[in-house]
């Protein structure tokens, strides 16, 4: 089976990791099932240029997680990183409140030359994971540049400087994606989307991790035409987010911080789109009002601390999500 | 007093550090001499831009020296330095034969991005050396692109590809500075020839390192019309040049190996320029012929191994420089 994953950071490399590992274990089945292969769809709004380099924090995350690079204690970034060139960087005055490891360094810079030569981001993207060994191919939604811009409390903000800089702590009223009007899907999207057996939607964050992915221009009008089921698993377990900002950004709203909401929110805004949703097992008695939405729902341990955590939530949600009838 | 040195890289940089040591301890002497101050001109002919970033040879050679940053064992680059960054470059297929280490590749990222700034170098290069706690200004030979080229038998070659990717196995039949006749004096380098009390051309290569500093446009006029003595240090001793391959460029022209040499290369291609010549003691038998060209000759030690080193050699130049009759 081929699966499209929509993700953005942390939340998204994890499944994409398991979804990766469980796949591959499906790979030359004895039943003779066919190919089995995993394309990750990752956000780039968030993306954005530090020091004159390219950062693509999401693609990175996803990649490095792919790779088994990324750091498990800090939860970004690679492991065994060092900090040479950020302390030397502090030292001639530029701005140190995105911190760039060493290695992490190379890969914006090479992304950054590799772009400047003129190669779409879809492709450079597509040699530094081949480079790491990442067996998944991972797109960045789109080789158009996107940028997520918050309003605040505090002016609009772009995402990370909100994000990152100031520890998402203003109150956050408005979201756009600059440039997503004249964004394309990247080379790939839309036949990942359409080859796929099961599109799933990561445990990102809906607000500026997978709204930016739906809204470029495409996408949406290929997901809603695929014959794949489309299952979405919940950011939010017991009343928080995993990681990140999802919930806040529903309590902003004036939202219940649960599964439900987000469940809701998505069949709000893309009304028909969901097939399943996925929520945690501390969850569980919220599955009839997501089921009342109108979606199937599958009840599983959600929070992914290990490798085989990872793996046990990707596998049971290929195996519920092809089973699943398309409602959309 | 105030001295003006022309430098290409490590040897220049040697005696840079000399000069700036044994000046600083003449500020606010006791009989009141005025103020004390090194400007090193730098040649950036070596130039090159890797993996999108401009990087400065010589510059920085001066700089990390000037600051004690300098690796003294490996003779380039920067002490305690690692080398993650690169690995990573590698492991992405990157070209990884001018080896930049971590701290070294902020250097270069940060310089990119002060330069895409529309900052001129010679303004960033004051921003760099300042944050690093150098006293002495540094300045590049000029804020325009001049490139280093050599004809050679493998056909015309960039400077770092020749020196480091190649290590100048090809034998140089011709030195051309691309850009050169567009190019003019970096802000602030013909004041410092016009004000400075002794002029020093630091023990570097004659072709590679001092040829293009005098060959920007500018620089040989302000020379001529200095009022300060002109000295020359001597790159090679006793046969040898004590670091790079200007011994094999003067035997490739058919020329002796030996410091009357370059002295007579000097004399003949700047007619009047030099005033004074810096020996080694192991060729102090040669001082007659350069004599015989019209220089005066100081024999010194002038092999600088150790900071001391250094800064006698330094003030032997100053003490012998500043009461030499101006001939040029």
């Amino acid at each position: 089976m081929t699966v499209a994953a929509l993700a953005g950071g942390v939340g998204g490399a994890k499944l994409a990791f398991g979804l990766d590992r469980a796949l591959a274990a499906l790979k030359n089945p004895v039943d003779g099932a066919g190919e089995a292969g995993l394309t990750v769809i990752v956000n780039t709004g968030d993306d954005l240029v530090l020091h004159g380099l390219h950062v693509s924090p999401d693609l990175d995350t996803v990649m490095y997680t792919l790779a088994g690079l990324a750091d498990r204690e800090r939860g970004w970034g690679l492991a065994g990183e060092t900090w040479n060139a950020l302390a030397m960087l502090e030292r001639y005055g530029a701005e140190t409140w995105f911190r760039l490891g060493d290695r992490d360094l190379a890969t914006h810079v090479r992304r950054t030359a590799r772009l400047a030569d003129g190669t779409p981001l879809s492709s450079v993207t597509a040699e530094l994971r081949a480079a790491l060994g990442v067996r998944a191919t991972v797109l960045p939604m789109s080789d158009d540049a996107v940028r997520t811009r918050l309003r605040t409390d505090a002016g609009w903000l772009d995402f990370q400087e909100w994000f990152v800089r100031r520890h998402q702590v203003d109150r956050v009223s408005e979201v756009r994606f600059e440039g997503i009007e004249r964004a394309g899907p990247a080379a790939g999207v839309v036949e990942a989307i359409e080859s796929a057996s099961l599109v799933v939607v990561c445990p990102s964050n809906p607000f500026v991790s997978v709204a930016p992915i739906l809204a470029v221009p495409g996408v949406l009008a290929a997901l809603g035409a695929a014959r794949a089921p489309i299952v979405a698993v919940t950011p939010i377990v017991a009343g928080k987010a995993l990681r990140g900002p999802a919930d806040r950004m529903l309590a902003w709203r004036g939202s219940e911080v649960s599964p439900a909401a987000v469940a809701q929110l998505y069949a709000e805004r893309y009304p028909g789109l969901i097939d399943g949703f996925v929520i945690d097992r501390q969850d569980e008695a919220m599955a009839s009002r997501i089921e009342a939405l109108g979606l199937r729902v599958l009840v599983a341990d959600t929070v992914m601390d290990s490798d085989d955590d990872r793996v046990a939530l990707a596998r049971a949600i290929l195996d519920w999500g092809q089973a699943l009838p398309r409602v959309g």
